[in-house]
């Protein structure tokens, strides 16, 4: 029996009163909160603490996709709270170690997010720093010009579990596509839109609710 | 003869203000001015606007290393007074043509940023979607591990020069390095710590320019 997949809220806003407005809303119906990229660019790092003191008991995700800098920026996202920080798959091995070590002096951790060219032995090298987190991800800009979720998405998936990464899932993700993953250990599915831009955001954070309980029973 | 390459100015500060201080020194010894990803995160796209007010005649780089979200962020940088914005080589195709559509209404351009596995194909594909910059990069996590510049990296841009790629070049660059792009068309040397944090900032600049002049003649 695999654990139930989480519900992580993504704040893709570039107005942080506005991604505050969806987090007031929403917190309640999810179990992560992240200050996405979007956010993160456009407010500053102070989204991120912003975040943090309206929701103390959330998990907190900074979504930094960081490719250098990796100390530098780990301090910044876990010194204002978060307790994951996401990293481009094409940064050094260097820099993934040097945002590991800040995140655990932090009791944080490092989330790898998948984007164009990797393989599976870069994924061995990143379990073998100690980095046990991956986003498996459908850019929105792809999702936009149609690519949709395959056979190969989920074998690849799977090879990453095999390697015990544990993997959250992104990528214009509804409740109808959960079934998909039924047989992937899903840390997280993540939504954005699809929560903050629905016509009735909380029944859209409900059926999302629903859909995990009937694939992977609470 | 080519083109003498340029000298640009990277601000990775933490905290605005050090970086608004650094660039009120430094803005009369070079021609660019980039706004790093460490500066634009920890003080969000405001950065980019109070350094476009305050040098409103230099070139002015925003470091975003977009990899998705390609047409919000660059929206975000060019009506916020960027020229230039970079996107990082694992960027789906897709994100890179939505962030030049945005770049080229606003008259501005798109660097790619190079890390990690990227090859001659992809840079062939970037080319032909209408990119005509990307940056070298020796990062600086790689670095302080010990990289340091060689024939392969040397190989390489020449290889991306003759796909009539400009390359823009990075990675604790000293005066004393220059010699080693004698043979690179080379749009701009991009030096961070190496200005702002140098004992004397205006005379390590004034030693760049004289180390460039002296090698691409004026």
């Amino acid at each position: 029996m695999t654990t139930q997949p989480r519900l992580q809220l993504a704040l893709d806003h570039t107005r942080l009163d506005a991604a505050l407005t969806t987090v007031e809303l929403l917190h309640p119906y999810v179990d992560i909160i992240e200050a996405g990229t979007i956010l993160c660019i456009s407010a500053g790092i102070q989204a991120v603490s912003q975040l943090r003191e309206r929701c103390p008991h959330h998990l907190l995700v900074a979504d930094l996709k960081v490719a250098d800098a990796g100390a530098t920026l780990a301090e910044q996202a876990f010194s204002h709270g978060a307790n994951w920080m996401t990293v481009i798959c094409a940064a050094p091995l260097p820099t993934m170690a040097s945002a590991l070590e800040v995140a655990e002096r932090h009791q944080g951790e490092i989330q790898i997010e998948l984007f164009g060219r990797w393989t599976l032995e870069d994924a061995k090298a990143w379990r073998a720093l100690g980095i046990k987190q991956a986003i498996y991800h459908r850019g929105r800009d792809a999702q936009a010009s149609g690519q949709t979720w395959g056979q190969q998405d989920l074998d690849t998936m799977k090879a990453l579990s095999d390697l015990d990464i544990e993997l959250s899932i992104t990528g214009g993700i509804t409740p109808p596509d959960l079934p998909l993953f039924r047989d992937i250990a899903v840390t997280a599915f993540i939504a954005g839109r699809a929560l903050a831009d629905a016509p009735d955001p909380v029944n859209s954070a409900r059926q999302f609710r629903a859909a995990i309980d009937a694939i992977w029973r609470p």
